[in-house]
């Protein structure tokens, strides 16, 4: 029967004790639903390294309070991201770390939350996420550090907001930050609605006592140059949000015919026709991706796949 | 058994011919599960509005592509809403409608997806978002619009994303638009994340031909003075993303122990530790709510929860 | 441009002060997304009513719990269901209800849960079901009643499940309750999986001291009849699992060619490959649903979309 | 402060090439959201198996269509497992590969589905499970298979539906079918719905016309013992649905006071209410699971989580 040949059978995988990740990665090409998804999104991932195309990385969702800041630094660092469009939370997060302050597991049980344990919390000086908390005293020595690299700026000119985080990665000393690995590799980092995050609190709060000129549109000219000059454009979208349209939307005014790789990172599903939850095939009407780029979703948390992609990835480049 | 008696039950709801969305909310009211979540969100947006607290609206998925236009004006029009928190692409297609264009349901089926499916949509000239469509002649009318808006500005000043919003629902003549109603009512429009959106792209392409200086941080200061002003602080979150963090967010540089009311209208669950997916209860944690505050997440695609909550409102409150 | 007409156009919802359930569900015909589902789910039931089809029900998920055993009863009594296919708690719940038994709401916070909370509800003596509780005292008239009724039967014969519940509906005094109703107006019951309930427990108690032979397959032959015999066939799924399959899988061995209507009530969606989650399209390719059907999924919580369908319908049909 | 202290830290995970299976779930024990989890329940399992409980799984979902069946097969000879309860799907689709069928993948694309795509799979004599497809001929040969093995039965006596498929088990000739390697390790196999699947069916369809004794209520019996026969009991429920119950029921009649451990991979969330969504805390209150029970839900796919776990298991185990 045409299209249902031996060689597309599901061949199911088979574990062994020791297999390394790739090896599991592999084996899952031979299953289907969300093993053949992930396996998929390995060899587009590995094709868009070798293809030399541009990689944009959009990242929403509390990847570093969960523990993801060091895959993503690692992500910068081996350059399996040339652009990477974030939101404000993660920036923040990585600067608390930075500064040598953590995030906690807030509990031994699945659930923490309650309104009596969160008054609990606050009771106690600390901020959940989900199921992990920050200490409020981490939030001074975010403030202390924002203000003296504000102070550092040059108040004559206006900065776009790229700029703003290029010149907050200068002042991180920690190696392990993300800010601090983009600004040593020169990869620009973009979040266009830094307003909306701790980072944008201070700024504004700067800007009460001293000139601090950013403006809101000027990343738009840098981003979309980035996409114009790239000979394949890749975009790796992890939680969807506003660096998941940013990334996408500027194919909209480019005359590049959209990207030509996509892989996304969710566990948002499109029945409410949010964009976060829009797949992949959408985008191609819109021209944000190529009729035939190479494209999957897989569904799945991503504190979960994330770290499996990359370990894969390492072990088939040998890096 | 403390805690169990009579008046505790579960009554479960009876349904009659002609009945009114009221009274079926009512009946919500001796339900468990969603239905006495939504029955709850009523009642609290009530005691809202009677409170005279200051309502924040935050508003993100399609829902104007989706039909909701109409009740979000009139949400805007009638007072339910003081502050309005929104993504971009709202802007974008309610200016669409508002210049005469149209969305276009876009097939017969439930799912109209599929890479061929798309890429016919994309020859056609139309983009689509889960079941309409948007024609891609309507973008330059927007287009058009723009500018001509744009033009207008006074080119030697510096504004705010808000500012800016305002002097786009000045130049709209539709009645029905929810720019222009919320100019004409003098309720401020934010936006953090404009640049994420056809307008930011509209306002870059202008910038490179005639000065546009808006600023990313200026519109905070206007927030947190409403915040801070308010006698009573009341949130209605759409869908999570951008707008709710923005609003909550308002709490942190406030002396003012957090917001009284809040209803989250989602299908997000909080599983991958997302903000969008983030509970309540977790914002209480942070100093967004109070402890005490009377709060309430309804799991429930907005479009049909929305509708159902106006429509209950209206009739309680007899306009 | 062909498709995409004035009349295709998404006209949006107005609400309006004591406007009815069905002038809203009316209204969302004009909107997209799960507004368009809804309105389009009453639209096929209100004509798989007046093509006088037979209707099945599928029913999972803690409808009665929840509290909607009064709809549930009443659409049984109005002949919008003609057979019954459900999971076993629901039964169970319908007869602790029918026998005087109540669920309360288990708490004023969203969330109840957790670890300690729940080793408290045990002290306490009550069982959870997500907000609500149930006494364990309540099962103990509950094993009373079913011993009772197992004593009453024909110890001589084979019984199908069936038969067994029409027995239990027979023994039922409470006007309420859907066994009793369904048993009044000669709907069948099935549940295919009553082993995997407290009455399959009790049953398995009887069966140690008395005769009792109930056969786990001879359900199959009265439900294949009464699918072959229907002139046109529609389900109704609330929820997914066993009934889901169960009824559709009847169109496996019957030459009808599939169902001819199906409405979809769930908050599953298909990503991860199971059947509760599985799409309506799938059900074409295995001929469970004939390729011109009329179909929808509705992404709702059935607490919410049930009584807003079942309302809607009565005013359509003045019943 | 207390409970927050350096050890408690999210140290977060680093990755690197060649790193095992083990290594990584190693490595996601310092980060939280679903990596935690994932990592939590590896453990439990690990300590589930060192205390020689006795295990029972539960299986829903088409795992087997998925590719998940040598892991399955492997899970049960490994002594992993020592009583399934499971979907009759599954049991479907096991002997379908055993008979020497196949699974294909059913196209190029990530959504397969849409009316016209499954009425030309209708055409095409194939039936759809998401993204793969089963030939509608391999069902000819379950049917020759299962009428084979029915007419051996010992028809005058009365069986029940696990000795029903010890006997299929013992007819399967593969070496790599689920029934056959738990039919050769004496492990039982529930499967309390077995009418709702083609087995069912065709248990039917040879009922009319050769005798066949399938008690309903029967296995409740040899569960319940087992259950009660151990020194401590462990769950892993793979999805939900009747087998998550079924496992979870015997509880309720044996004076165990719980199982002992539990861990549950499903991406089905509580809001909803239904049972394969319910917490495992939620099981506390019931007296299904102990309050110290060691117990994780891991919201992840099942093809995904699955083979991470086993392969991490034999690396801890070393077989």
């Amino acid at each position: 029967m045409e299209g249902f040949e031996e060689e597309n059978a599901v061949r199911g995988i088979s574990v062994r004790k020791g297999m390394s990740v790739n090896e599991l990665v592999c084996g899952m090409r031979g299953c289907a639903f969300g093993a053949r998804r992930l396996a998929h999104a390995v060899d587009i991932y590995e094709e868009m390294l070798k293809a030399k195309a541009t990689k944009f990385l959009g990242l929403a969702g509390a990847l570093v309070p969960a523990g993801m800041r060091p895959v993503l630094a690692e992500m910068l660092r081996l350059r399996f991201v040339d652009v990477l469009v974030t939101t404000g939370a993660n920036l923040v997060h990585d600067i608390l770390e930075a500064l040598g302050e953590h995030h906690y597991f807030c509990c031994e049980e699945e659930r923490c939350e309650g309104k009596e344990r969160d008054a609990k919390l606050r009771e106690q000086g600390v901020s959940r996420i989900y199921d992990v908390v920050v200490k409020d005293s981490a939030f001074a020595a975010l403030e202390d550090f924002l203000h003296r690299t504000f102070e550092k700026l040059d108040h004559s000119r206006r900065y776009s907001i790229r700029e703003l985080l290029t010149e907050i990665g200068r002042n991180i000393k920690d190696e392990g930050s993300i800010l601090r690995v983009a600004f040593e590799n020169g990869i620009p980092v973009f979040c266009p609605a830094l307003a909306d995050s701790i980072i944008g609190l201070h700024a504004f709060i700067f800007k009460q006592i001293s000139p601090l000129n950013v403006d809101a549109f000027e990343d738009l000219r840098e981003i979309n140059e980035i996409y114009c000059n790239a000979s394949r454009a890749g975009v790796v979208i992890l939680g969807g949000g506003v660096p998941k349209n940013f990334i996408l939307q500027t194919a909209l005014v480019a005359p590049r015919g959209g990207f030509d790789y996509a892989i996304q990172i969710t566990t948002k599903t499109p029945e409410d026709g949010s964009l976060s939850g829009a797949t992949l095939e959408e985008a191609i009407s819109w021209g944000k991706l190529r009729e035939n780029a190479k494209a999957v979703t897989v569904y799945c948390d991503a504190t979960i796949a994330l770290p499996i992609i990359i370990a894969a990835l390492r072990e088939r480049l040998g890096r």
